[in-house]
């Protein structure tokens, strides 16, 4: 008997995929693959992947269109946590995987399916986020990785699938290894694996250069309820539609770019450049919405939370009480980011020039030096008085 | 009798301070007065302040450069702590606070002061940060305060100086508040205190922006020795030479630049405007080696160390034990962030293009998926397996 | 015009607070002082008290029986997050303020009051409590505090009362300064100040002494559901049947002493001595059914959590935006905390005997080294190789 | 080949390790087998242990007594830590694991040895430490563990042993698995595993049952120096003596025990009973010597550290460059925790009755409520106004 009986495999389209379909039956003995194909936004030909599933023994070829789902139930959140990675990435690959994770349940239970599948190798963080939250959904499922396990080079993965009638790619392959959704694009491998190298130009794909970015800004009105972005220049927006205009308009102006060197779960480092446009657009005025309406108290403990939140999708942990418990405190603090911010997109950059809500906690009767001062000057005789006893205490006691 | 017998006071030339001087001993009986001017980089004419503190009726008027003090003892350690306050403020007038209180209390000892003074207002940190890091340095002195009592607006201040023959200002006064030093300028109220409007142009003098910044990028190397910045583009520089040289190639290419709403220790939000082009850009390239050299537990321990160490730092606590002890774990983590990070500067953004180390933990045959990978790529199902264990065992019990 | 024209005012029946009334109304011009009286299960005779306030000058004298609500919305919620103010102290006068606070509140809307008053000091916790619970509530109210201001000894006080026909209080009062209500008891102050000094017996009220505890142990059962506790001994109890008996058995062995020196909001070390017999046990019983059912990263997580909330509720933050969010974290993690812990009461200490749930986490075949063992002991290898890989990279790296 | 020519093994003169000697030279090749025992406290029989590594084959059979350097270079800095894994756990076992990986990577360097063996199964925590402290201390080394490979039960393993002369176990072995050292003594496995049992009085060893204990109280002066144990009852005392004397002070009196359900690095849930009388005495003392001596932010913060540090020294991770930055930390905290802690042991329970420091901050004048109070009451109020300002404004904006 093979491994599984019924297999639910991600499926891309890529060389990769495609050959885990004929391994898994021929290899691991598996009776029937059905495959999955999710549209995140990432402009594949659906059809032609559909096609080709079928084409490489897959019983059933099946695909979905998840984009607004993406953004709604995975962006939107990460977005009221101001998730960045390591203070950069905002996880458009690591958001994507846990939805992706949770279609191919769903398609398993539906075709009553022992086993999901998916191409990731050994070494990436895919792998543990897709094994992850698979378990999580559903620990009966098994998890298949052929490719964790084959140790096949590229050269010897197409000669694999030529023998079941796969074709050979026609395009060389890019020399770096892509990921593409609506959230975002990643590049790794090849020459950027020398950190100490400018990545060269042809890495990037959604946004334009600085020097080939208009000479004039942009400016774009952010409208958020509830720490939600629901619209843009005073259009209510769908999400999809939201996340196509500003990335379109962030990109132009050469915003969103980020080149780092990031800490995997797996325990190495390694460089990746991403393209966020319209994500990081998001994050940064989330951020200055939350500056005017979330206490000091609020908004400093906060910090710990999303870099904790951030690490947890990371990892794979999407699916976990611990993500559960930090979006508790999250709803709690978003109720009252509801407001505008206006942002400058210019030469590769985002900057906030103006924010208001009407939940602002910014006063300028209390903040003003000028007339109409309602600030109690004198109060901080006293308040300095106590905050600094225990500088006082201490001090003395150091001079006996 | 008055409140104290002999003052040092904190003497900046301009009306506020200098009223301080005849209001010190007129209204509230000090015998004597003697100013301490500090020359901190922010360009003043220092002869020229000396005497005027005399006409004023200072008893003694003393001068003291400290400009090499604040960058290598207040601002390189915030720089090894990637000290930003709420993410955004590198601390350039809050590092500046602790030094220049340091100043007063040393010649309070030397010329027998029982008390210091400063001009700071009721609504500000500055006050705290003067009057804690006093506390802490000689917890006997007492700390007078004139302008958070007098209750004077502008007017009358000048009136109550041209009593006592200080000249009326000759320039009008900038429509701003303003504070500079070699590590920054801050500029508040006026119309900046209005949170949705775009600061003019006129509000920025160390920077140029995106528009008058030129088409072409800079390139500069910084070299760093266990977290200190030593030299830029191969030459070994003086800490002040290093900080002028930077400030000027990051300030001409725009970057430095910071509009935020922010959270005041005295409990209310203030909007502010700083432009701190060197600062930025060595805590920037700072972080980017700690990419390459740190370990990721490190890294992710030090983010919740340096928004405390900026706090503390912002809410005036620079002599405290509690900075003492985080000191002592960043500078633990120093002792091999040592290498050179390539910066390219670029019509107002900062951003690395190269980092290398000698001491780097990126490793090259472990992150490839080229050729000469030495990753176990086996190990990751193990690794797997126990990693989501508890999310296994979770789902399980939850399942019934 | 006074400082206020009506004003509730949180009475005691104690000296302090009866002064307040004529001291309201003859020094600071009150037209009309009510007086509001709390059963927090503190023992007092209402009837007595509510005669007293009267004969002093109130014109109306109010009395709320809010014990339930004190366990209820106060106490469970702190069970929940295992509240401890450094590390040690369930906060049973902390708690108690807020709801004092919102009665106050209440009754002044009612009665058309524009100043609330206590009694409260200018050096403890419990007059910032008042303060800030008032003004999250109402900002529109005043909050006076005559005895901040007033500056009389005891006896003046007493001497005060007398000449507004309040008796001299008969028994001679306690040494000590106490608080009692359901949830505990704090005794400080008069030698209780040397904090190298074993306290006397005399200072404990509702805990034996370990000499005079039992010889033989007491077992009780308690049942959570979601965090709650809901039953002793298999027997469903209402909130406050619960804690008068949970109280009886654990404070007549010896259960529910604490000692410390504190850390005050306001700057200083105090000695304090509590009794909590019932808050203490339900704290440790709930902790121990959480080590059965969260998982390792929500355990870890919750610390940090847990401490941050203890430190809130300490310094008066009880109605504030982060105890809600905080909230929203921990009532995420308390959905599946429902089960039964046996504990041992016996000689001065509670010990877990027992703990089981529903939803345990806790499984044995996992844990098991006899047979049955389910547990991939091969994992552990690929586990370690990868959770050890960054140690080995840098250990390299040190070597050179 | 074998996997390894020269193979030092950690060695206690048990069933397991003493098997380990054949089988990694006939299973596994390997050409010479060195042993080491180390004397921890453990009451082991030295010469009987070295001589019976011999029977079983090994080439040499090394004994290094390691009491004193367990105590100074890891439970010390421990205690300094307050490290308590999962705020119960001192890490007795944990504690050992690093020093014991050091001293087989000594000998390992000194005898030429490839490898280094130990005999921890795959499901424990033990594995993972000493496979990170080896691979941290000397990368190039490989680290066999037979034990986590071989499958053999019990008898399989006695019988192994057989057939290689080693003799079976005269003595019944435990129903528990007992690790024992200075610091503490574990127990775990058979009816431990029900989580739902009380333990029956036979498991414990080193402390007597509340019970048993004496009906009169220990009182144990214990002083501290800069954070480390120096001294009891006024004797400055060697840290073995020390150890030795509290532990037999305090397990006289009951106390000293810990139930609890932890949570593993591997992923599960294990019930652990540990009695570490003098650790956990010592512990106690020295948070009640912090109590007085640091400032209240220092204390906060140092939580977290705690937290952290145990966790890390728990999961194996002792030689790492978090544990240095962490040290760092406390280290700056301990230069003033220097003086005397009363203790009272009775009845299983160690209570602080006193405590003092020629560093205290614990200041009798401002916290009195008596005469010669010198706390600045009025100061509050401006204190409250400022503290409470955000809570204002926050309240204010809710009400619109």
């Amino acid at each position: 008997m093979g491994r599984a009986k019924k297999v639910v495999l991600a499926y891309s389209g890529g060389v990769d995929t495609s050959v885990c379909i004929p391994y898994l039956i021929h290899e691991w003995g598996v009776e029937s693959v059905v495959t999955l194909a999710v549209d995140l936004g990432q402009g594949a030909e659906l059809d032609a992947i559909q096609a080709k599933a079928l084409t490489a023994g897959a019983e059933q070829s099946l695909v979905r269109d998840a984009i607004r789902e993406l953004i709604t139930d995975y962006a939107f959140p990460a977005i009221q946590a101001n998730a960045l990675y390591e203070n950069r990435y905002p996880l458009s690959t690591a958001l994507a995987r846990p939805l992706i994770a949770k279609l191919l349940v769903e398609v398993a239970e539906e075709v009553g399916a022992d086993a999901v599948a998916h191409g990731c190798t050994g070494k990436g963080n895919d792998q543990v986020r897709f094994d992850l939250a698979i378990t999580a959904l559903n620990p009966k499922l098994k998890v298949l990785a052929p490719a964790r396990e084959w140790g096949m080079t590229r050269e010897a993965t197409i000669a694999y699938g030529e023998r079941f009638g796969l074709p050979s790619p026609v395009k060389k392959s890019s020399p770096y290894s892509i990921d593409l959704n609506i959230l975002g694009r990643s590049a790794e491998a090849g020459i950027l694996e020398d950190a100490n190298l400018e990545p060269p130009e042809e890495v990037y794909a959604l946004t334009k250069s600085v020097q080939d970015a208009p000479a004039d800004p942009t400016y774009v009105e952010i409208e958020f309820e509830q720490g939600i972005p629901v619209g843009l220049d005073g259009e209510r927006l769908d999400p999809k539609m939201l996340f196509e205009q500003l990335n379109l308009l962030a990109g132009a102006n050469g915003v969103g770019r980020i080149d780092m060197v990031e800490n995997r779960l797996v325990g190495i480092k390694s460089r990746e450049i991403y393209e966020c446009p319209a994500l990081l657009v998001l994050i940064q005025a989330h951020r200055e919405l939350e500056s005017l309406t979330l206490t000091r108290d609020v908004t400093h403990y906060k910090y710990g939370i999303e870099t904790t939140y951030s690490q947890l999708v990371y990892n794979g942990l999407w699916y976990s009480p611990l993500r559960d418990a930090l979006d508790g405190f999250i709803h709690a603090t978003q109720k009252t980011v509801t407001g505008v911010v206006r942002m400058r997109l210019h030469k590769g950059q985002a900057v906030c020039v103006g924010r208001s809500s009407p939940y602002s906690l910014y006063n300028a009767e209390l903040a003003t030096y000028g007339e109409g001062d309602q600030f109690d000057h004198k109060a901080a005789e006293g308040f300095i008085y106590i905050w600094g006893l225990p500088t006082r205490v201490w001090s003395q006691s150091q001079r006996g």
